[in-house]
This record gives structure tokens, sequence and C-alpha cells, in this order.
């Protein structure tokens, strides 16, 4: 039939086929949502009329200052409205958005300036120094700098550049959006935290953020007019795509400058915050939050954690204080999540320790992925044994369009038709995968291989863990032996021993951490623990 | 940036696309919820492993009778769990699904037949009568018969075709589908009712169908591992494509061959029906069951209805049932349901014959619908008054591809770029949209145009009145006035005068009908009240 129907004029056209984007949904939300609330900043409301009425006057305000389709516009900001406004408003002028870590380094932004090519960057007023010093490093032309002052957050406009708001005012309510020519367009432009090397920049298109943005409702049981708190930096595979997907059901982003106890649990009680995503540390600021941050509240908050499994102790605390808690994994290059530790019922009952276990799982493929698999070198599918150590996969539409400028890159990433994680992981006989380590934090000890994460999972049902990480340190006779930092929970209190003690109560001898050192984690702005800083620190001892 | 990135390695490739197709969801939940209940239907319970194997070896026995990319596969069956597996089976070997309407006349399954040349056909065992005498009317090849005995409601094979299972039994479990080449290939052929002449051959698409499951959930407040009844059949938009999107959630189908009052309180009260759609007339069983008939039930159950405005008593006494119903709207062109009466909170509080008339909207344009408008003959939008009417047009991608093998009919169907749907309506201050008439069903009464719906909509309000029609009767003096068909609720009575005043409370004179007739209305397979008999009744009257 299909060489008939291909003759029969059954082709494209505009009414039945129109490219995925997800600026589909705030122009859906804008009309039928109209009068609801899109978005909360502390004394700040908008509702989806006056929040789209916005993004088209910075968007217009962007073509009439010559950007046009596919120009990058680079954002360095935090999670302000600016930043959530940003993310339609760049897309609907047709151009690439670019959001760059506010943490990074002048020359590391510099880099990133020079290499995405921004046309215009938005900046945050107190990184004003920062961008001067990182466009002072560019070897190119530096973009035109809009800059956002946050009253909110007693940040002041420097007066150096033009603000957010007199930029916008330029352009008018009514600008009728440029809509991708193609949902393979580009639309954003994300770089790597680049532990090694230089950071490179991901391409996300239309098409994979739309699809995020369907398939995460799934997972995440959310039903229409759910209240977002926007923890996850947009800088972060822009925030898991959970500020495009929020019209999609007509709800709530509550932004978020500053991720503090307070501000989570008065998020929750005053806006009825009914998700948001974030990394394990901060799951530990709500369980170890003083009494006078917190603040009572009746339904349970769904949360999505990723990038380290959660302490058992943490997990247990948090649920009683009425949030669920649901692990995902994916990467800067798979626009966030794409997998996930969906819960089975069967497992309520078993003990805590084991539902932590379960629950620190990496999980199966979200809705929207073709495949994730656990495979050898041979690209073969590893047994479903829960020993068996392979690399994670992925293949499906939420897979980046490539590495920008970086052919090489992108075909090694791509080598064989499937996406290489890089990260090693078992399959559960249930075929939930569990990560056992980065390739590159694999502790070789005498010859034996040793899983970092296995040798922190373990620390982390110790009661008085908070936080670990496990490196290789050098060693003369063994190569590399394990040294774990360990940060404890408020008030606790262990010893090395004891760590070492649990330790082997747990794990093989040779798994074992040969020294315990405590204090603080050096954290990149997503909550990642550092340790490559960490191995520089092990080598030093 | 386009040009570079297009430059730049960073084409479509396995890793990073994957055509949108709803065999994708099965091929998932087969893994990821391989122990979970697909399919019920009596005491036939089937895990997604189960199902999943059934599939494959019905689509490698289709392959191993010849059946290829392309070619068409019919099904004459109700909803027995032959008809889901087949609407995998059948596109997992490539080929292209054609349900065909089970009440049909043979002259109109031979034109089916014959029309969209399908080279298999599989039947339920009662209905081998009538295909065989469809199949003498051909005038093409007929298709080789499989037919389907259904023990579960006494129905024995009739021993002249092969059956399902021996058939199946030729196929091996773990046959690799044939996914599609395009997203944009034929997935589905559905035939229009056909009211006036011929019906139409809608073809469907992958990518189509792909997006209605992944937008479904949303409106539908659909969570993971629904249990979803269906009653809508399989042959009327491939019900709604909800038996494509159950996988992707994990749910559980329960397959309903016999739509009873007590089938559907069996199904809620044994096997937790979360979700259902169907006509109106389906809430009236419901509503009217008697006591023997019903089950309790603890949980709300959610209802998608379509196909005319509910009647307020029937709306009213439902939801104290424990159904929250809502009105969707959508044609055999668009996949099912584009529109939905979404609920604001903000109603709850009005009396209920207020809750009714909005309950009675068709709604706004569903998630993944690009525009759902009422415009004028310039193609215009109407004002959003409540008062002038247009035609709503759509246009998305779960718009068809276009009718087989008529390239006019697909051209004058999409003539300016959007799909037109032949219905007539306000859309009110708020953008809901709510349908006045099919066009060809207003009535004209001394030049002044009557919409049927409307004065339907008034008598529904009517306490006795359980179900009525509006229809256009030939007059000497007017042209035409309305003549009302009426069903009273069980045990209630009323009088042709009674109703005439009850109209006239609610509606200008000239709109009021001039003559009501009582007595059971005729209805299609799916619940819809045949228009055009009671026009012939109407005009002998």
């Amino acid at each position: 039939m299909e060489n008939v129907t291909k003759a029969d004029g059954m082709g494209k056209g505009p009414a039945n086929h129109v490219a995925l984007t997800p600026l589909s949904h705030l122009a859906r939300a804008r009309d039928v949502f109209a009068d609801r609330v899109a978005l909360i900043y502390g004394e700040i409301r908008l509702t989806y009329a006056e929040y789209a009425a916005r993004i088209d006057r910075l968007a217009h305000a962007l073509t009439l200052a010559g950007v046009g389709r596919g120009d990058v516009v680079a954002t360095i900001l935090p999670n302000v409205p600016a930043q959530s406004e940003a993310a339609f408003a760049i897309p609907a002028c047709g151009a690439v958005l670019n959001t760059i870590n506010t943490r990074l380094d002048p020359d590391t932004i510099a880099y990133i300036l020079d290499h995405g090519g921004a046309r215009v960057a938005i900046i945050d007023s107190q990184l004003v120094p920062l961008i001067q010093q990182a466009v002072a490093m560019m070897t190119t032309p530096a973009p035109r700098i809009i800059e956002v002052p946050d009253p909110t957050a007693d940040v002041p406009a420097s007066g150096m550049f033009e603000t957010y708001d007199d930029f916008m005012a330029r352009g008018q309510a009514g600008f009728d959006w440029v809509w991708p020519a193609d949902e393979w367009d580009d639309l954003a432009l994300n770089y790597t935290s680049g532990t090694t090397g230089r950071p490179k920049g991901v391409v996300y298109h239309h098409r994979g953020a739309y699809l995020m943005t369907m398939g995460t409702p799934i997972s995440w049981r959310m039903t229409l007019f759910p209240v977002v708190l926007q923890i996850v930096p947009l800088f972060h595979c822009n925030g898991w795509c959970h500020t495009w997907m929020t019209p999609l059901l007509g709800g709530t982003v509550v932004c978020c400058r500053d991720i503090t106890a307070a501000a989570i649990y008065d998020a929750i009680a005053d806006h009825g915050v009914t998700h948001f995503g974030g990394a394990p540390i901060v799951l530990n600021l709500i369980v170890t939050a003083k009494d006078a941050a917190r603040r009572p509240f009746d339904h349970t908050v769904e949360v999505f954690t990723a990038g380290a499994p959660p302490a058992a102790a943490t997990l247990a605390a948090i649920e009683k204080l009425g949030f669920n808690v649901t692990q995902v994994y994916g990467l800067t290059e798979t626009y966030g999540h794409v997998t996930e530790c969906i819960w089975s019922d069967a497992w309520n009952d078993l003990p805590e320790d084991e539902r932590a276990t379960i629950k620190a799982r990496q999980g199966v493929g979200f809705a929207i992925m073709d495949g994730v698999a656990v495979v050898g070198p041979d690209m073969q599918p590893v047994p479903r044994d829960g020993q068996t150590q392979g690399e994670i996969v992925m293949r499906g539409n939420a897979v980046m369009k490539g590495y920008l400028k970086n052919p090489e890159a992108t075909a090694a990433a791509f080598d064989g038709g499937w996406f290489h994680s890089g990260d090693l992981a078992v399959q559960h006989p249930d075929g939930y995968i569990q990560i056992v380590d980065r390739a590159k934090d694999i502790i070789i000890s005498g010859g034996e291989n040793i899983s970092s994460v296995e040798v922190e999972s373990a620390l982390m049902h110790h009661p008085a863990v908070s936080l670990c990480a496990v490196v290789a340190k050098p060693d003369d006779t063994w190569g590399e032996v394990p040294a774990a930092f360990v940060e404890l929970r408020d008030g606790a209190e262990a010893t090395a021993q004891e760590i070492i003690a649990f330790a082997r109560s747990r794990l093989a001898g040779f798994k074992c951490p040969k020294q315990v050192i405590f204090g603080e984690l050096p954290k990149t702005s997503t909550g990642k623990i550092q340790k490559f800083a960490l191995r520089q620190q092990a080598a030093a001892l």
C-alpha cells in the first residue's frame, strides 16, 4: 500500500505534519491556561498570558538586535525568572539556547563563548566581574551583554550594561515566533562539565526536547497542574527539560536562586510544590534541616534524584517526611534522565536497607528511549546476573545530535550505532541497571578492579555517613588502593577505624578503604562530587 | 550554527533518531513490565511477556503467509484479545491494520475489502455467515480468512476456516518485528462510518498514533499502571489509540465483548478498572443499571465520553456513583479525541445544571495538537463570543495522512492547510469550543438556522429525558421544522406537550420542536444516533 499512498496525495502538509518542539507547549498554554500561574519567584507571579507576553517581547527584542535563525544566545544565570523566559524566548526567535554554568572559571567561560560563538549573553548582575574577566580572555568578538539584576535577592544592576527589562521593553507582545523549519533543527547547546580537558558542546534538537517533555510526566506520576520547584540548574541539561515541560501540564514553575532547606520547605508549604529534581545532597539538606527551617505540608512530594546513590539513612528519613524519591540517570548528552528506577509495590515490605539498595539503582529505560543496554566490548548485552560489568549504551530520540565542531568525538560517542555513556554497570535479573562506576573512576588494586561506587554504596549504609566519595590513592605495593572521603551527618560521630570495620562487614577486604578522611567534599554547582580534586588530595596524602 | 552543524557529523543515525511508533511501547513493556498483567478477558490473564510472545507468533505467522511491508490485514472482531493482539502484530510484520466495523452490512464490508485490498482477514466466528456473504459480493480476490472462536462468550469455531490459535501456532515467539522504515509509514486504515455515500479509507501513520499515546495520559490524569476497560470498539479510530497506549504505562487492558452495565461494574469491582471511554449511552447504562448489576468500588473511574452531550441528569447521577466524566471530541480523521473539556476547579461550586452545561462542551485542543480553531469562510477565527458560528478546523500531528485512493477528498479535507471537520461550533470567551451542529444536521426554518444540537441540549436538561435527537421535518410553510425523538429514563413519564413546553422555557419559539416522538433511537455500533434514519422517519410522519 505504501507505493499507492505515496502516489495518492497523502504527503506531509501543514494540516498533518508539524515540527515537534517544546515551544508548542507554551503556545497552547498561553491560550488554554491563560489565567493560571506559570511562574513564581519571591513576590513575582506570572500568569501564562503574562509569561508568554514577556517571552514574546524578549524574542522580538533579540530579533531586533540582529539575532536570527541558528544564532547562539548564551545565558549565565541562576534559576531566576529570566532563565525560564530565556529558555523559551531564545528558541522563539529561531536562536540556539546556550546555558552556561554560573560557577565556571573565566577561562572556561571564555572558551565556551569563543567555541559556541554566542551573539548575545544574558547574565546575572552578580556575575558582571566574572564575565568581564571572561570576555577579556576571548579570542573572537565578544557577545552583547544584557544583565539581569535580581531585587528579590538584593542583587542590583551594575550600571555597566543594558538591563534585561530595558532590553525586553524594545520588543512587542504578540511577536510572531520563528518556528523551527524542521524538528531536527538546533534548540540548545550545553557544554559538558569537562572534568577531563575542555568541555564539549552538546547540541540538542527540538524533537528530542519535545519527546523528553512528553515522557517525563509518565515516569514522574505527574498529572495536570503540577507545581515544579526548579532546583536542577537550567545550565545542567536545561534542568532536565522540566521548564519546557511545565506548560504542557498547565503547571507552575517555582524559581529557586539559592538552594537551602528553608527555601525548599517554604516553596512546598507556601506554593504547594509537588515535584522537584535534585542531587542526593539536596535530599541531605531536607533531612538534616534545622527545626526552624521545616514547614508542615500534607501531600507527597515527588523527587527525582540523580548523580549518586542516596544514603540509606537519608532515604529512610526523607520518605517519612512526605517525599517519594525516584532514582533516575542520564547525561548531558541525553537531555537529562533516560533511565528511572520504577518502583514495584512488591518491594514495599522489604527491610528499609534492602529498599534503599533497590532505590539506589538506575533502573530501566525511560518510555521515550528505544534502548538502554549494558554491553560488553563486542556490543552484545552482558548476562543479567547482577555481576557481569559492561558499558551503558543508549539509543533513542533523546540522544544529542552530536558535539559541536567535534566530528571525531561525535563519531566516537556513536560508535556501533549506540551512544556510549562511559559508565560501567551491571544488569540485574529483573533488567534493572546498576552503575558500578565511571570507567575513569575504577580503582585497580593488585590487578583487581574495584568499583568506587560499590565501596561508596557500602559506606552510605553507615548511619553516621551523610556523603562519601572513594577514589584511587597511589600505592607502592598495590598500584592503587581505595581512599574514602566522608562527610558525617550533623551531630553524628565516627572514627576512621569504625568506618573501615563497617566496610569490612559488607565488602571483600581488598575493596575496603585503607584510609578515611573526614570533611566537606568538593562539589560542582550541580552537586556532583569532584573526584578529580579528591584524587589529587589522595595522591598528596 | 545550522550550517555548521550540518557539516559537522551531526546527522541522524541509529543512536539518536528512531521512528516514532506505538510498537515501541510494547517492545519496552515486554522487558520492563514482563510479569505485569497486560490483558484480561474472562478467565484469560496474559502478562506482558505472554502477550508479546503471542504477538510475535501472530506477526511471524502473517509473514509466513506472505504478508509483507505495506500489505493490508483486516480484522472484523469485537473487543476480544485477538483484536488487541492484532493491533500490535499486524504492524509488527510491517502490514497495515484495517479494523472493520462488525455491524456493517455485507455490501459495505465487500466494498471495504475490495477498496482496502486486505490480504488476510481475521474475523469473529459468529460473523462467518456475514463475511461469506461479503466475500461473495467482492470484485477482487478475497482475503484469506482466519476465524476467532470465543469460548468465553460461547462462540464456537465454525469449522470452515483455520482458527486464530492454529494460525498463530505457525509462528515463533522471538520473531524479529518489521519496524517502520519511516514514522510516516502507514500504520492503519480506518473507514469512516459513511452516513453519506461510500465510506472513505482514513490512513494513519506510526508517528500520529505514537503521539496520541503520549498525549492521552496527560489529559486523562493517568499515571503508571492504569486498568483500561475497552468499551470503545477497536474498529472505531482504533479505540482512540488506547490499546497502543496501555503498554507505555505498564497498564492492563480489560477486553469487553458485550457492553452491559453488569460487565462494566464487574470489570471495575473485580479488576480495578480506572479508565474507559464510551458514548453517552454507556453512561446511561451505568446510571440506569438494575441493583443486581451494580457493584461497589472505592476509587474514582475516569471516563472519556464523546459523540453527543451527556444529559445533565446523567452527569449528576454518574458523578455521585464514583465516575469523573470528561467530554472529548474528535473524528476518525484525527485518531480519536483531539479536544478535551479540561475542568477548572473554579467551576466546582456552580449549580449542577451549569456544571453539566460546561461538561458538555468539547473544550480545548489536546496537548499534541498544534491548532484547533473555529473559523469562518475566510479561514479567520470567529470572535470568542459564544455566539458566532464557524467550522472546527484542526492542524497537528494527529491528523490523518489522507483518504486512500481518493486524492480529491484528501485535498478538499486539507483545503487552506487545515483539516476541515465539517462540524459547526461556537467558541466561548475562555476559548472552549462548543459544537453547534454537523453542517448537514442544521435545520433551516423560515430562513433561520436552527442548531439541532442546541435543541437537543435543552431537552437533555429535562429530568425524564434519557436521550434525544432533533432533526428537520419537511414543512410546507416553514421549509423545515424541528422534530424531536426522545428516549425516556426507565420509569419516567412525560408527554409531548410537556417536552415542548419545557423547550419553550429555554429556547426561542422557532427553535422548539413541533413534534415529539417517544421510543428507542436507532444507533450505530459506536453509539452514535443515526440521524439519517430519523430524518426519513420524520419525513414520513
